[in-house]
């Protein structure tokens, strides 16, 4: 292995990618291949997407003189063989560590990042602006979007394919056709993609185009636009590709996406359009390690793993998602009118026993977060009792769907809002730390957040009985809590975990095991700080919270994992305005929030109980 | 007429629609129009498409068995002939007036309303969702989604279009195919329809199909199914509809939707089928009304306007829209890097004027505002100086867009957000009341809100000089706001109208006026008043706004047409958290508003000068 390691070892930015021959470049696929799975193995991250990908990224480098010609990957979790040709090898065993490298692109990092991405079905209309910007300024470069499968579901990529397919200006979309999206794939378009791969290879069909094109006077034999009358002209490929053609698209493909001399030749086909062009590249996840090949949706985002055997290093407590997986399954039991939805999280969510169990009444919606909350809006309407589970990041993409087809009907769609807060590793594009802010100011809206898993349960149930749209949020992150047992949930009712006259920390979710640690802490220190688990951020329990504010001199401190603006710490200053309140507000800062351990980043912020029971100290208790 | 009238006069539900011949149909779609044409002359309203809907509301009514059969109405703004035929005849006149039926589908007024609309592209979504009950339940209703070409552009319709061509469940989904959304169409879906509507139309093609289907043995006449077969086993048909066929549905059409018996009866066909079709109707914008066929956009949403002549009782006051338009023209003229961006609102965001100047850098995506955003990243990355251009209700579609491919990306993309605040007469589904709240929470995004149109106008060049994401709110009113030109914007800095020591009002955009209005009743009763026009919600001018606060002993009034939460009198709270201040916000309620004229409605929060003096006395300076 020594002797391959070394090509790797040459390759500092892609300029040096495009002097190796296939053969080299083939090796080091190899290499980056062990490379990612050892990393990936020790840090966590996405490791099936990655090890589908080497070849295209190598290949696109190759074709493409990046940085100059513009490649958006869309999500940007499929990056790592990017990562590692363009310059962060040696920085590579750092992704999705504090200060290290980001697991999705980030455009601070590296020229060769166009974007700092992580929300999936964008690249198409970012690149068709790039492009837009390249003809309005007379440039030459190429612009292409490398878009999964999946995430050509979302709408977003259609709209702007419609775009593109109207402007025909050059825009390469390549399309990486893993057969699945984060999930197996799901939607007719993915049946569509399906017959497209049955297809004979492309390098066969190539052949017979060349042949086809040598036949048309004046015509260059790979020049793309006559290739399209060829198309238009003649029988062949006319069952091909036919939605991207309609959509003003020339087809090209589809092609082994691990065959990199084909590859890079139909790179350069496609760099010759003068118009839109799809390329449509099939790959395997997890190509080139057994276990991720037969399981891929286990490692999309995988936790540590021991390579060998592809053992998750696990972390034995149930998680949030594992406990509201199991309550939803286990009321699904009870009551045949309860159905889940989930845009292409149902591993990630928890659903896949419910999946199992109730296939009839779990609805995968792929990559498409609008539909799947105006989806859910017609099942209530219909008399069902859909439960909606969305990451808080990805519930950003149906802010308008929560507000008009839910909200505005007050239908009685419960929404599971799973990664609330501080997510980790995943960094900037995937912090879930806005969604009190944007699901408070909801008309119509009940937004619950539950302080561990017990609770998380209780409220689900709840929920479902009430008959009205509620948001349920909650975190990455293990269940248990060390809290005692709650008390029966009832509407708009807050919950008090502790008495004090001193000081009142109000908290928000599992912010409550923070605010009894600091109140811990605080009564070591002669403070007797009073703990109010608020349980609803909307409608806030206004009566609760005044009425210990005053019985704590007003001295009143507010404790959120999300930002300070438009958040709960601003509702609770709402509700005491007429109660000459000093209100402290620990809550994270209105910015994008870089990646680390969660719990470091929490205490960074002030949200751990030493800190809270420092800062009120620090306010009120100074000797 | 008095003849025909009777034929209307007798029509309270669709069950008496389903009485009558073809012949008195007809004639009742003529009723229909001319009641439309009086009303909306009057009220003002969507015209163009109502009128090109009369025919194809009254088929389906008669053709459906609603309300079991249940039919969801995309935007709802094309269903006045369905309100008129569904029990509202008598209330029509009182259509977006206050206490008025709604100018959109709404479920508290009829139960022939399946939802309250008003968004775009939501309805097959909706529509699947009820579907799917109905399998569920065992029932056996027909639902169908009735949607225009132009929010066919949107991706979530693409989204459940993808998501029932997988499930197979029997849905009709009803193209209402009007050549054009809100303006021309565009996009490349729209050239695919073109072609589309070329073919010959259905009732001659059925005729050879029926001819067809006696060739194979035991096939009923009318089964879709087998329709389905025939088209995959002859050449027939097989160059048409290929997107939907694709996609899993069956294609029928193109018909011509004024064409009354053979609406009806291919609407029997859909009925009959158990997979999803699509039913591709044509339709004329304007039927009827000469004005209106010849200017459709125009009379998309029409202002009152004279029957006779089609001329809108104008009201020659320039709008923020008008202001914005010409501004923006202006300096597109001086810089060749601006660009405009609008989602299918050209004429009714000023920028027609823009579009005819420059082409080139003028680009309607169609409704697609998530793609509008993105894309504008793209251009703004690319180094041109994108201007997007949303109603500030629709720009809920884009909140994640707005957050991850702008914001986190530090671009420079300006957004202008008309129809901010209270909307009027569109009513619930359009209030453009919660956007401070959803843009404050968003990192590194400066929120402006100018008080009239000469400071829109300063905002806006400002904005484009200072290369990061700006968003400026305005409402649709008046541009002239009758206060003194303002001074030059500074960036974070807000801007004292009014000297005073008794206590601070505390101003957002519009809100100006009403303040100051309410200055001067207060200075009649002795008490002086401070005004402060903020300019900016984000970042606020927080110095200011702490030490005029600290200047009229703690007394402080916030003003804003946006509701509490989340907005700008809690981001005033924050800032003078610290300061013992006492406030009082004056704001809209956290409700979904319904219709009225503007002045009413903000008179009615008490959002104007009179009511606001009276507040701030109350509070403060009662005797």
């Amino acid at each position: 292995m020594s002797e391959e390691k070394s090509i790797l070892a040459q390759i500092n930015d892609p300029a040096d990618l495009r002097r190796l021959d296939i053969e080299e470049l083939t090796a080091l696929a190899q290499e980056i291949r062990d490379l990612i799975l050892q990393v990936v193995a020790e840090n966590g991250g996405h490791l099936a997407s990655n090890l589908g990908t080497v070849e295209l990224a190598l290949a696109v480098h190759y074709a493409f003189n990046t940085p100059y010609d513009q490649v958006v990957w869309d999500v940007g979790h499929q990056c790592y063989a990017h990562k590692i040709i363009t310059g962060r090898r040696d920085r590579f065993s750092s992704i999705r560590t504090a200060e290290g490298l980001s697991g999705f692109c980030n455009a601070e990092e590296s020229e060769y990042d166009c974007f700092t991405t992580g929300h999936a079905s964008n690249s198409i209309s970012l690149a068709l602006g790039l492009a837009m910007a390249r003809d309005a300024k007379g440039e030459k470069r190429h612009v292409a979007a490398v878009i999964g499968d999946g995430a050509l579901t979302g709408g977003m990529a259609f709209e702007a394919l419609d775009h593109g397919g109207e402007l025909q200006t050059p825009l390469i979309v390549i399309l990486n056709d893993n057969k699945m999206s984060i999930a197996a794939n799901v939607g007719a378009l993915s049946r569509h993609l399906m017959k497209l791969r049955a297809a004979p290879a492309y390098h066969r069909a190539k052949r017979d185009v060349d042949a086809w094109l040598q036949k048309i006077p004046g015509v260059g034999p790979l020049m793309v636009k006559a290739l399209r009358k060829v198309k238009s002209a003649g029988k062949y490929l006319i069952s091909r590709g036919i939605l991207f053609e309609e959509l003003g698209y020339v087809y090209l493909g589809p092609i082994d996406g691990h065959d990199l001399p084909h590859l890079i030749e139909l790179l350069e086909v496609a760099k010759g359009s003068d118009c839109p062009v799809v390329v449509h590249v099939r790959t395997q996840k997890g190509k080139g390690y057994a276990p991720a090949e037969q399981n891929p949706s286990r490692f999309h985002g995988a936790a540590p793993f021991c390579l060998a055997s592809g053992y998750e290093k696990k972390n034995d407590q149930p998680a949030f998602t594992d406990v509201f997986g199991k309550t939803l399954l286990e009321l699904a039991g009870q009551d045949p009118s309860i159905c889940a939805v989930t845009a292409a999280m149902a591993d990630g969510s928890g659903l896949k026993e419910f999946a199992r169990s109730y296939p009839r009444r779990f609805f995968d919606v792929g990559i498409a977060e609008q539909h799947a909350l105006s989806f859910a809006a017609g099942l209530a309407k219909g008399g069902m009792k859909p439960v909606a589970v969305l990451y808080s990041t990805f519930l950003q993409r149906a802010y308008d769907q929560l507000m008009e087809d839910i909200c505005l009907q007050q239908l009685p769609v419960v929404l599971a809002v799973d990664r609330a807060g501080v997510v980790g590793e995943d960094g900037y594009s995937h912090q879930g730390v806005y969604d009190l802010s944007f699901l408070r100011s909801i008309p119509g809206l009940t937004v619950m957040a539950p302080r561990d898993g017990v609770e998380l349960s209780m409220m689900l149930r709840e929920a479902l009985i009430w008959r009205r749209p509620v948001a349920i949020r909650y975190p990455k992150g293990k269940a248990d809590q060390g809290l005692p047992l709650p008390a029966p949930v009832c509407y708009g009712k807050g919950e008090l975990l502790r008495e004090g006259r001193d000081v009142a920390l109000l908290s928000c979710g599992v912010m409550a095991a923070a605010a009894m640690a600091a109140a811990d802490i605080l009564h070591r220190q002669g403070v007797e700080a009073a703990v109010f688990h608020s349980r609803f951020v909307s409608p806030l329990d206004e009566s609760a919270v005044i009425s210990l504010a005053s019985a704590c001199g007003g001295r009143v401190a507010a404790l959120e994992d999300n930002i300070a603006e438009g958040g709960f710490g601003e509702a609770c200053a709402g509700a005491l305005r007429q109660e000459k309140a000093d209100i402290l507000s620990i809550a994270l800062p209105k910015s994008f929030i870089a990646q680390g351990k969660r719990d470091d980043i929490l205490g960074r912020y002030g949200l751990c109980g030493d800190k809270i029971a420092q800062a009120v100290a620090g306010k009120w208790f100074a000797k």
